[in-house]
C-alpha cells in the first residue's frame, strides 16, 4: 500500500466552471436547497410530506404531537445541511443560507438528549428501545448522516457547534459499543456510522472515533450473526414487515469483511461499507482490509455492474444478485448506490492512486448519478433502468418500481438530497493530492490553489474533454516545484497526444493509468488530447441480457436511444455496427449536446393486424437512421420509452 | 348466438386412450390422488403441511386445536373430491378410493353448520365474521369449488350426499345474497361460485341458483364499488397485508363486466369470471353479455397471452398489465390461470360453434397447463416462465416467484388439485355434442358412445396427430343418422386432406373452422391429415419481448430450448428460420418424443475474460445445430436455462 494516500483539495480552494456540470451545480444553491427546505419543513402541496423540522422540534419540546416518518426519517435534514455545507464551501458562503443553517442546527442541538444520545425516532417514540433493533432501527446510519453533515459545516465554516454536538453523540457511542464487556458488541444493520466516525476523526484527532469503526468493520459478521441473536431478545421487536424472511447477506453480516468475496445485499449498504473498509484500511495499514476492498470492487465491477455504474439489479430490496445478472429493464440501480460506489471509487483511487478506480467514479457520476436528478433540478429517478417502455410500468405490478418520470419527492427520500450533496462537492472527485503531486481524475474545467512539493501553485483546467476530448492545464507559481502532475488517461481513451508547452510528449511516462509530468516548472501549460469519437461497446457475453446488443458510448457518457428522437418501440430497432456513428453537436438540444446517429434497421408492423398475436409472418426491416443522446438527459423531454442497449444486425 | 349450445359427452361415456395423454391421466389416479390426500391429511414429510383435514376434523367436533392454513384452505380438499370424482367417473369405478372420498363427505357433513353454512375458516376461527369481507374472504370462492366437487361426485357415483350438502350451503347462500331489500348486494372477491352456481342449477334443476349466479354477474362492479362500501363497516378485518393498496381491477369489479373491454386484474379470478359469464350467456340467451364474452376473450388472447397459453404477466399479484406486455423471465402465467382460459374457451367453443376458442383450449393445455406437472406427476409449477436462467431465480429478489425446479407442494396449493381435476376430466375437452352433431376439439386418441341425431353411435378416434397430424374416426351405428362429424380444422394447419371411406374430399366444407361431414352413414371411417411439419413462429412486433426472435411450434406444441441438449447460455444462440428445421422421433427421449432440430450461430466468449465486462469487442459466432423439445417437458431431466423465443440471425 502507498504509505501516503491522495487527499482531497480542501472545496472551497477549488471553483468549477464548466459548461457541462456548472447547469447542475447551480441547481443545488437555487432549486434544491431552497425545495428541500420546504420538502423537510412540509410546505410542499403535491410531494410527501417529510415531518423532518417537525419531528426535530417535538423531540427540541418546541412543538407537539408524534413523530411522523420512517425511522431514519432524520437523515434528510442531515444530508440537507450537509449539501448546505459543501455549497458554502465550494460556492461561496451565504448568509441567508448559513442562518437557516445555524437555526437548524440550533434546533438540532435542543433535540439531543443530556446523555448526547440525538435520534427523534426513538427519543419521541421509543425511548426505551435505543439500540435494541440494530438491523432495522437505521440509529447508527442516522448518526453517521448526522456526523457527516457536521463534519462538513466544520471544514465549511469553522463553527464547531454541530460538530460539537455530534462528538457528543459519538462519545455516547463510544460508551456503548466496543469489545469490552458491559459494552454492546453489535454493529450497525445499515452501515454509514463507520465512514462517519473516520471523517470525524481526521477533523477532530480524536483516535476513538477511529478504534469504533474498525470495530464495527471486525465485528461484522463475526461468529452467530448478531441480528438473530438480536431478535430473541427481550426488547426487540420488528420495524419493517418486509425483513421478515431476512438474510444476513443483505446486511453484508454474513460473513467477517475479510472473507467477503462477492458484493452482495442491499447495493447501497454495501458500497458504504466497503467505503468504511477501504478508509480503514488505509489508516491502519492494514493489506487484508484493502486486499478484501479489492476483491470486492473486482467482483461488483467486473460481473455486477451496469454499463451506466449502475448496481444492484434487483427490483425488490434493492440488491445485488448474481453474477453477469443485469436486466435492463427491471432493475433497480438506485441513484444512491452509485453514488457510495463514487464513494468507494475514490477512496480506492486515492489509496492505491490507480486510475482504474477513477474511471468507474467517472461512469457513475456522469451517467447514473447525473440521471437521477432532472435538467431542471426538481424531480428526480431513485431507479434507474436502461430500458424503459412506460405503458408497462404499472402500479401493483412487479415493474412498479420503474417510474418513466422522475418523481417529485419520496416517501424515503435518500436519493435527492444525496445527488445534491455529491453535486455541492463534486471537487473532491476532481483532484487529489499528496505531498509531490497533484492527481486530475476528472477533466472538469476549474481552478484551484494548492501546494505542490511546497510550492504554493495556481492551477487552471480549461477542458471541452466533452466535446472535442482536449483539456488544458495551466501551473503557475513562483518557482520550479520538483512536483507532480498527474492526468488519468482513461480506460476507454484508445490514444491520445500531449504537450507541454508547445512540445509533443513522444514517450509519456504512465503510471497505473496517469500521465506523470515531472518536475515541473513554475510556469507550465499541458495540454492532452484524448480520441472522443463515438464508440459502439459490448458487454461480456455472460450477461444475458445484452447478448447480441450494442451500445454507443462517448468518452464517460453512455449513450441511449428516446421515443422522441427514434418514435415508438425501440425494441424494433437494429444497429449496424460496421456502419460509423456520426457525431452532430446540437447548441439547441438539451442545454447543447453531442448527439450520435447510427445506420440501422427496423421491423415493420405491416402484414400485422391488431387481431393477430402470433403467426408465421417473418419479420420485414427498412432501413433507418437511429438517433442517440447522453443517457444521463433522458427523460427530460416527452416521456416516453429508452433504451441503452440495441440489437444488432448480425 | 345458437339456441342450441354443445354439451359435454358425460366422462364416464368417454375411454382415452393416447399415447401422448395417457402417461399424464395415469398420473392422477396412481400418483397424485394419493399423494395429494397424504398432504390434506399431513403426512407427507418435506411437504408444507396441509392441515385440511385437520380443520374439518375441528369444525366437526372430532378434533381439538385451531384453524390452520390459507382462508381458503378448505378448497383443497373440494378440489382433490373433484379429482376423485372425475376419475371414477372417467376411468372406472374404484372402491378404496370412493370409500375415502365418503368418508370425507361425511366429515363434511359433519362440519356444516345447522344453517348450511360450510366454511372451516369462519366456522372455527371467525363465527362473527361470516360475509364481512368478501373481498379477501374467499367465502364464496370455496362454497364454489365445494359445489364443483359435489356436482362432480353426483354425476359420477349418483350419490347425493354431498350434492344435498352443497344444496344446503347453497341454499343460505341464495337467503343471504341478493337485490331484495335485506339481502346483501355484494359479490365475491374471487370470483368462481358463479359458473358453480350453474352447474348446481344444471344438476339440480333448481333455477334459483342460476338467479343467484346471475345477480353476482350483474351486480358486479356497478355503482360505488362494493368492497370499498365493505371497509368501512364495523365488522370488517383485513386479512391479507398484500391487500393494502388494493384496486378494484384486481377482482374485476371496476367496471360492470359487460362495460369492461380488457382482461384486467388477478388472471385467475379473471378466467373464472369470464367463464361463469360465458354460461349465463347461453342460459339467458343474453347477446350482450356474451359480446362482453368475446371483447374480452379476444383482448385477452389477441394481445395479453403467451404463445404457452399463458396469461399473467405480472410477477406481482399474479395479474395481467397492459397489451403486448409479455415478458419471458419474470412473467407469472399461473397454471390455474391457464386452467382457467381452457374453461372459458370451451365454454365460448359449446356456445358459438367457433373452432378458434379451441385452437386457444388445446394451446393452454398442451403447453402450460402440462408444463405446470412433473412427467413422473410428484412437482407442479405454480409460475410457468418461458425463459429461464436458474442462477438468477434467487429468493428474496424479483424474481423470487421463478423456480426452476417444480415444486412438491405449495403454501397456497391450488395448483397441483386443478391440474388433477382437469387431467381427470380431459373428455369434456375432447368432443362436445349437440342434438344431431358430434364435435371434436382434440385429436385424443379415445371411443365414445353418444346419440347423433337420435342414432347410437359409437366413435372410435384412433390418433396419432401429433406424431404424424393423421386421425381416424370410425363411426358405427345401427342406421344411418343424418347427424353432422365435426372436425376442428386447427387454424395453424396449412393445409390437410381428408378422406371418407376410401373417397378424398376434394371441396370440404368448413363451417367456423370445423370440417363438417354431413349426413353420416351408419358406419364411417373418416381420416384427416393435417400438415405437421415443425415450423417458426412469430410474435406481433408490438411484443417487445419477442421481437427479432423466433418460436419453434409443431402442431399445437411450443417447443423449447434446454440447457442439457444446446449447452449453458441459450440467450448467446441465433436461429437461422430461412434454414429447413429437422425432425427426429426420440424414443428414449421423455418418453418418446419428436425432437426438432434448427441450424443457428452461436456468440462466442472467446477474447473475453472474467475480468472483463465492458469493451469495444463485437460478437464472434460459430455455427451450431440448435435441439428444440416441446416446453410442456421442459425441466424434467436436468435443472437447467429454458428458452422458447430465440434470437433469429437477420
Amino acid at each position: 500500500m502507498e504509505k501516503e494516500k491522495l487527499t482531497d483539495v480542501p472545496l472551497h480552494q477549488i471553483q468549477i466552471k464548466d459548461a457541462f456540470w456548472d447547469k447542475y451545480i447551480r441547481l443545488v444553491k437555487d432549486v434544491i436547497l431552497p425545495y428541500q427546505w420546504n420538502t423537510l419543513n412540509d410546505n410542499v402541496k403535491d410531494a410527501a410530506p417529510s415531518h423532518c423540522i417537525k419531528n426535530f422540534k417535538i423531540a427540541a419540546g418546541e412543538a407537539e404531537g408524534d413523530f411522523e416518518g420512517a425511522v431514519f426519517q432524520d437523515t434528510d435534514v442531515a444530508k440537507w445541511l450537509e449539501a448546505v455545507a459543501f455549497t458554502l464551501d465550494s460556492s461561496g458562503r451565504d448568509e441567508k443560507l448559513e442562518k437557516l443553517a445555524d437555526e437548524t442546527i440550533d434546533l438540532i442541538g435542543k433535540a439531543q438528549c443530556e446523555d448526547g444520545y440525538l435520534n427523534t425516532y426513538f427519543t419521541i417514540k421509543e425511548p426505551d428501545r435505543r439500540w435494541t433493533n440494530l438491523k432495522e432501527g437505521h440509529e447508527l446510519y442516522t448518526a453517521g448522516h448526522m456526523i457527516e453533515a457536521a463534519v462538513a459545516y466544520y471544514n465549511a465554516t469553522g463553527k464547531r457547534k454541530f460538530l460539537d454536538i455530534v462528538s457528543r453523540f459519538a462519545d455516547l457511542i463510544c460508551e456503548t459499543f466496543g469489545p469490552e464487556e458491559g459494552k454492546c458488541h453489535g454493529y450497525p444493520g445499515h452501515p454509514e456510522v463507520e465512514l462517519a466516525l473516520v471523517k470525524l476523526y481526521r477533523a477532530t484527532g480524536q483516535k476513538r472515533y477511529l478504534d469504533l469503526a474498525k470495530y464495527f468493520i471486525d465485528t461484522r459478521g463475526v461468529g452467530e450473526n448478531y441480528f438473530f441473536q438480536e431478535e430473541k431478545k427481550e426488547k426487540y421487536q420488528q420495524i419493517f414487515p418486509e425483513f421478515a424472511g431476512y438474510v444476513p447477506e443483505y446486511s453484508q453480516s454474513h460473513l467477517p469483511v475479510r472473507e467477503q468475496k462477492t458484493a452482495e445485499g442491499h447495493a447501497v449498504r454495501a458500497v458504504y461499507l466497503y467505503s468504511a473498509m477501504a478508509d480503514l484500511a488505509y489508516e491502519y495499514q492494514d493489506e487484508t482490509l484493502l486486499d478484501a476492498c479489492k476483491t470486492l470492487w473486482n467482483n461488483m465491477t467486473e460481473k455486477r455492474m451496469y454499463i451506466t455504474g449502475g448496481i444492484g439489479s434487483s427490483g425488490l430490496l434493492e440488491r445485488f444478485t448474481t453474477d453477469y445478472d443485469l436486466p435492463n429493464d427491471r432493475n433497480y440501480s438506485e441513484s444512491c448506490a452509485s453514488i457510495g460506489l463514487a464513494m468507494f471509487g475514490n477512496r480506492m483511487a486515492q489509496i492505491t492512486k490507480d486510475a482504474k478506480y477513477a474511471d468507474i467514479v467517472e461512469k457513475a457520476l456522469y451517467n447514473t448519478v447525473l440521471a437521477g436528478i432532472a435538467m431542471d433540478g426538481k424531480s428526480f429517478f431513485y431507479v434507474n433502468p436502461l430500458e424503459v417502455w412506460p405503458d408497462n410500468c404499472i402500479e401493483r405490478t412487479s415493474m412498479e418500481h420503474v417510474k418513466p418520470v422522475r418523481q417529485k419527492w419520496f416517501g424515503v427520500a435518500c436519493c435527492p438530497p444525496n445527488i445534491a450533496r455529491t453535486l455541492a462537492s463534486l471537487g473532491q472527485y476532481i483532484y487529489g493530492a499528496d505531498e509531490n503531486s497533484l492527481y486530475i481524475n476528472l477533466y472538469i474545467s476549474s481552478q484551484t490553489k494548492l501546494l505542490i512539493g511546497e510550492t504554493e501553485t495556481e492551477v487552471i483546467m480549461e477542458s471541452s474533454f466533452l466535446k472535442d476530448g482536449t483539456v488544458t492545464v495551466h501551473l503557475e507559481s513562483e518557482k520550479a516545484s520538483k512536483g507532480t502532475l498527474a492526468l488519468r488517461i482513461p480506460g476507454y481513451t484508445k490514444e491520445f497526444t500531449v504537450w507541454r508547452g508547445v512540445q509533443r510528449i513522444e514517450t509519456p511516462l504512465i503510471k497505473k493509468g496517469y500521465l506523470m509530468i515531472t518536475d515541473l516548472a513554475a510556469s507550465e501549460e499541458i495540454k492532452i488530447s484524448c480520441d472522443m469519437k463515438a464508440r459502439f461497446v459490448y458487454a461480456n457475453p455472460k450477461v444475458r441480457a445484452d447478448e447480441g446488443k450494442a451500445c454507443i458510448m462517448r468518452g464517460p457518457l453512455v449513450y441511449c436511444l428516446e421515443e422522441t428522437d427514434n418514435g415508438e418501440n425501440l425494441s424494433s430497432l437494429y444497429v449496424d455496427t460496421k456502419e460509423a456513428l456520426t457525431e452532430n453537436w446540437e447548441e439547441q438540444l438539451l442545454g447543447g449536446v453531442m448527439s450520435v446517429e447510427a445506420k440501422g434497421k427496423r421491423i415493420l408492423e405491416d402484414h400485422w393486424t391488431a387481431e393477430e398475436l402470433y403467426k408465421e409472418q417473418p419479420p420485414e426491416l427498412k432501413n433507418v437512421t437511429l438517433k442517440a443522446v447522453p443517457y444521463c438527459y433522458w427523460g427530460n423531454r416527452k416521456t416516453g420509452e429508452m433504451a441503452v442497449w440495441i440489437r444488432q444486425l448480425i
